[in-house]
């Protein structure tokens, strides 16, 4: 069957799981996709390209959107907000593209609601949460207070795993990297409800 | 994370699609798997051997497992009762195979109401209607009576296709082979909640 519509991957985990690693390490193997950048309100760090990492908008244009209803989903998160933007979500599903998400267990739990025909989520963790801390502390971008905050939001997190379709456990880079690989391709092969249903509708036809 | 119960893969479509020779292609390469047989009270066909094809049985015995809650699921289709025996499945799971199941779209749903968790379930459809019936008349298995409920089926069967994680769409042999070797190989890093509970619970454990 046709993927017209494209399909999604949703990617969670919390920060220090190595997320942006095992991306890396995939991303010329897994083809035609459109990586959704987040908007933010939260203030650019040293580094970070407007538009690259994140859109960085103040609260004013993010709460204008939100009242436009021009969030697929959006969230309040240690102080700021994130938001995924429906527009170029819609054009690179259109275009047929994996559209890979980089959102949090709020946020997969909308976008299952909304797309849930054409949606693979995966949550990567750490294999275990002293190891998390290790390399939050290792990475030194973080303040002890911010680093305290992400291990209490991983803890919570961590209890709703069991609403991802995978879980990939980031012990060994090239391991769970092999298993993102692997569950990228077969994402891809899901279609929408739309696509099944006019395929069901020609199916027949066919016939008369 | 360790898949220690195992997983499940479901395949349905109608008799005609080609389920069997696109299994015959990959079941080679999807690994340490086990192919559930059914429980039948259908009369055992010229060609076919019993614990192979089917474990055929009478329905005085059937009726007995079925009171005895020996079914992981069960049904009467075109005459005959049809069922999953659940002791060889749950050996399977707990040896860490995966388990392939053949079975129809009622089978599907309780499959995925009671072990969901560790389900992919993939719909193999024949391109359309009148390249099923001209498919079910070629191999001369069956009467013009048969082929006709066959078809019947099929229609039915097809309006609930969305119930299913994937649809392979059987044109090609190797391209749904292809496909689906694709798909059972990321349908065995699913895991049960059971895992994923103790995993959580280890993953905290270890910070004391």
């Amino acid at each position: 069957m046709n993927h017209k519509h494209g399909a999604i991957l949703v990617l969670s985990g919390p920060s220090g799981a190595g997320k942006s690693s095992i991306i890396n390490e995939i991303i010329y193997d897994i083809g035609d996709c459109y990586f959704s950048i987040s908007t933010t309100t939260r203030p650019i760090r040293e580094g970070e390209t407007d538009g690259i990492h994140y859109h960085f908008v103040d609260e004013e244009e993010f709460q204008r959107d939100i009242e436009e209803d021009l969030f697929l989903e959006y969230a309040f998160v240690h102080g700021n907000y994130y938001g995924t933007s429906i527009k170029p979500v819609r054009k690179a599903l259109r275009e047929g593209k994996l559209v890979v998400f980089d959102i949090d267990v709020q946020g997969n739990t909308v976008v299952n609601t909304r797309l849930g025909d054409i949606t693979t989520s995966v949550f990567i963790s750490p294999p275990t949460l002293s190891e998390l801390k290790r390399r939050l502390e290792k990475r030194q971008t973080d303040s002890q207070e911010v680093i305290e905050r992400r291990v209490k939001m991983a803890k919570k997190e961590i209890q709703r795993i069991t609403e991802y379709d995978y879980i990939v456990v980031n012990d060994k880079l090239d391991d769970a990297a092999n298993t993102l690989r692997l569950i990228a391709k077969a994402a891809r092969l899901k279609v929408s409800h739309t696509d099944i249903n006019e395929f069901v509708q020609e199916w027949e036809d066919i016939e008369q």
